[in-house]
């Protein structure tokens, strides 16, 4: 992604909602400008005492958490906020007792997710952009879009049309708001799927991918990455073999895996998640085909089941559908440096 | 609970996988035997912190948390592991240096779901009483089974009938090894869909229900509870309106709610939950349509969604398909007592 962002002359900051890890933070912001993305307060007051300072909360923002984004602010970080509506700003904007800075503001742009934000070339997004530059305690910084749908890219042609979409519709909304006369610096687009084509991002000053960072099996369905670029699993004990059903048993299931099952759009027998060995080699035919609670069923797509090589107490990894939800629960990862013969534990936060 | 297990006879043993709280457990276990059931090492360690002593953990044994039990043992826990086959009671006997006390084994028990355990009337069953009453360290204390396919009964005479397959397949083990002439004192069963049925538990001696203590939507849809018995709820946001694409955006998404969307099995209008107000009243027809990863869609079954009614900033409740997976992530819960007019934290525990 690095190479990614030097080639097309902007500025990456990634979303660590996918990592929600300070470790995986300083590896991602490495020789970048140092801003971060993030979705949840937990993970800004997190960030924030790990040394971050740039942070972007892209989720809506609604006028019960503003205590919170200015109390950050109160220690020395700059944190941007997003919003979609007039009514928003007129809720968030100073209230009483002033503030001390102002908060810089993010309209969110709708480029074809229709999950949050407004039209490029709406009416509406002129009127936010001028009732941001009204009003107390706020600052208009730019603007916002998040290509989400291109998880469902059927082909890489689809794909690389969103992502001239989601750049096309930001770069419109910002300059539409500049020839109202207002300034807009800020051009922020991003997903994994669209950020890694190769189409031009003139008028964009940032990308906010996320799920690069470790990959899953949504992203090398989509051909994002390949399989074997995935660098998180879930390492998972052999509880039990049950021949007649004809599944091995392991204590990975609902909960340790999630129930994210996004991958099978592209590949229905990818189930909960594909099976490797201890080294982290594709057991070939295994996937996790059901889980309950604190149980995952391992079957065979074809076949018999390996019994013999996988006793009750054997391990194995399972390579996650969707590595933000698989993740989330977790509170650390254990690094394995295979070349360097070292286990390490990487903080992370979780919740809300 | 405690009414079903006074007329039935039977001691409870609630599961606190649901809950994964100390604070429930002490209402769960208030005139009981104070027995528990948990499903992770890292529930079994917060439980015995909390001064719980009598302990099973119910998902199959494997030798490399052995050591974990055993320390927790010498804490002066009783603590139950479970298993369903001779070779894992091999990997768990003493293997070196002896063992104050010998852990008490239960043997898991296949009544129907498939999902672990030998079959009642098999050769291995003995196999495995005869294998674990002769193994150095270990004590046979009884059998398990659990019908966890009763989540999928289509009504109540199918689940009235796998509630009896249940209890006879766990009765029929433990009279069979009885007549093998090896000790077998509990006969535990249960799962809170065939616990709340009527009939008659003669021969078990315990249950372990685990999602009664807050019910939720696919419990309601099974027919074991009324929506209004569901005592836990998603407290959200509402972070923004899209009135092109039909729904109001709260800040639970994903990650808040769960990916379970178990109830929409017996009711394809649930979602990922349904939608009350901040009073806990159902706001007719609304429902958590899809999910991102901290974004949730409420839609409505039918005619217009009520924006004017929840405005950004506004706070809705959202029940949860199967609770279990719905609270897990969280660091704990926040009750509300409206008699007192009380709002307390209760703790609870998560991951591994």
């Amino acid at each position: 992604m690095a190479r990614r962002v030097a080639d097309a002359g902007v500025m990456l900051r990634p979303h660590l909602k996918t990592a929600k890890s300070a470790d995986v933070a300083r590896v991602a912001t490495a020789g970048q400008f140092g801003g971060i993305t993030v979705s949840t307060l937990a993970e800004l007051a997190y960030f924030l005492d790990a040394g971050f300072r740039d942070i972007t909360y892209a989720v809506g923002i609604v006028p019960t958490k503003m205590t919170a984004i200015e109390r950050f602010m109160a220690r020395g970080a700059s944190v941007r906020v997003i919003l979609d509506s007039v009514d928003a700003v007129g809720a968030i904007a100073v209230r009483d007792g002033g503030r001390d800075k102002p908060v810089p503001v993010l309209i969110e742009i709708d480029c074809g997710g229709h999950r949050a934000g407004v039209r490029a070339d709406s009416e509406t997004l002129i009127d936010i952009a001028k009732a941001v530059h009204a009003a107390p305690g706020l600052v208009l910084d730019g603007v916002l879009t998040h290509a989400g749908h291109s998880y469902h890219a059927a082909s890489e042609e689809a794909r690389c049309a969103i992502a001239i979409a989601e750049r096309d519709a930001a770069v419109l909304a910002a300059t539409r708001i500049r020839e109202a006369g207002i300034p807009c610096k800020t051009v922020s687009i991003g997903s994994t799927p669209t950020a890694l084509t190769d189409i031009p991002l003139d008028g964009v000053t940032e990308i906010r991918p996320g799920v690069y960072v470790f990959f899953d099996l949504s992203q090398a369905r989509l051909g994002v990455c390949s399989v074997d670029d995935i660098a998180v699993s879930v390492l998972a004990t052999v509880i039990g073999h049950h021949r007649e059903a004809g599944h091995l048993l392991v204590d990975a299931g609902a909960l340790a895996l999630s129930k994210d099952i996004s991958a099978n759009e592209h590949d229905p027998h990818i189930g909960y998640g594909l099976v490797c060995d201890i080294d982290g080699k594709l057991v070939g035919g295994l996937y996790v085909g059901d889980v309950h609670q604190e149980h995952g069923f391992i079957r065979c797509t074809s076949g018999a089941l390996p019994f013999e090589r996988f006793p009750v107490g054997s391990r194995v990894r399972i390579l996650p559908n969707h590595a933000c939800m698989t993740v989330a629960p977790y509170d650390e990862y254990h690094v394995l440096d295979t070349q360097e013969g070292t286990l390490s534990q990487w903080s992370k936060t979780h919740g809300w």
